[in-house]
């Protein structure tokens, strides 16, 4: 029987809402249909106890019993050795996932992140850099995840932390209109949040937050 | 027995020679004293079974007997698990581990790669995008791995496939003098490299690309 407690923020402002990274740990938690309860920490005037937990002082972090983890890639590896749903058990199909667990963050992600901070600031012109960064989520991280999703309904065989985890890497780019030319990419990401877990984890931060607002 | 083969590139040109990331998995292999050979890909021309095996057309990638992996971060997750002298065997201490895997690639490498990228480009120019990055890595990266490491020889108690990957972001950072201000990271990069299996790998990751030289 686990003990699974889920840390995010007990409040944030609205642009983030839906976005913010325990959405990602309560998906699996959902699909798991593990047992769990989610404790909140201020969002302004971060302790030391938050640090000591997340040492950038971000969120989520994830116990289990006195098991501590943070960093939402090595949270999502945890739940997925607690559940078959999450993470097949065989070695092939274990590296199969782990290894599209860390191409959503580590070559995904790395190129969707920057790209999106150019799309939050109203200020960053057409430099060089800008080309740069579109060239690389545009030329060397979409056009190969089109063709890959072209040809698969899941990353990894059956649904997986790697879905999680690229799917939601994904929307952050769909939000911005970045996936209008990827239409296989689309279809994922739509199929992704179509499922009853996901649903139930937007909606849960959603009023999470919302009663944050209350609060204040 | 293992049957470890890594793929790498056959040649590539002169300034990322030392920084190409195989010489990650190598380091691995090195210390954990895990026989293995390397194979090479074209660099230039990279064929549809290269994208087979790493759908974004980079290197590294590992076989072990019918299993291949791609993501240097999977790779060394798959490594940990054949020895401990890279990754705990308990629970708890594979968690510490796991945390701070996606903590150098997802926190540290996500704002350092971005600002190496302004490095690079001469033209990058005084934008505001700029100091975005540079306050990304700065304010809410560096101060904390600062705090972290001095307070502990390596991330996660013992030397582990967590310190490859931080010591190799953080490599990156130091070649451009990004740590000038960041005394314990500074240290944990030299005590790092100053390992001899990290030593092993880079000269063979240098005679390695040297040979492509020779070939062509």
């Amino acid at each position: 029987m686990s003990n699974l407690v889920l840390t995010t923020f007990d409040w944030v402002p609205p642009p983030p809402r839906g976005f913010v990274r325990d959405l990602r740990i309560r998906w699996a938690l959902e699909e798991a249909g593990l047992p769990y309860r989610v404790a909140s920490v201020p969002f302004q005037n971060r302790g030391a106890d938050h640090f000591a937990h997340q040492p950038f002082g971000q969120v989520p972090w994830l116990t289990d019993g006195d098991i501590t983890v943070f960093e939402s890639g090595a949270i999502l590896l945890h739940l997925g050795e607690l559940s078959a749903r999450l993470m097949p058990t065989d070695p092939k199909g274990r590296a199969v996932v782990q290894e599209w667990v860390f191409a959503a963050l580590a070559s995904v992600e790395a190129a969707s992140q920057p790209w999106s901070f150019f799309q939050f600031m109203d200020d960053a012109g057409e430099t060089p850099m800008r080309k740069f960064f579109d060239d690389f989520l545009y030329k060397h991280r979409l056009p190969q995840m089109e063709k890959v999703l072209a040809g698969r309904e899941w990353l990894a065989g059956a649904f997986s932390i790697a879905d999680i985890l690229m799917a939601d890497v994904l929307r952050l780019v769909d939000r911005f209109g970045g996936l209008a030319d990827y239409p296989a990419c689309t279809a994922y990401v739509a199929r992704a949040t179509a499922r009853t877990a996901f649903k139930k984890a937007y909606a849960d931060q959603m009023a999470h937050f919302a009663a944050g607002d209350a609060a204040r």
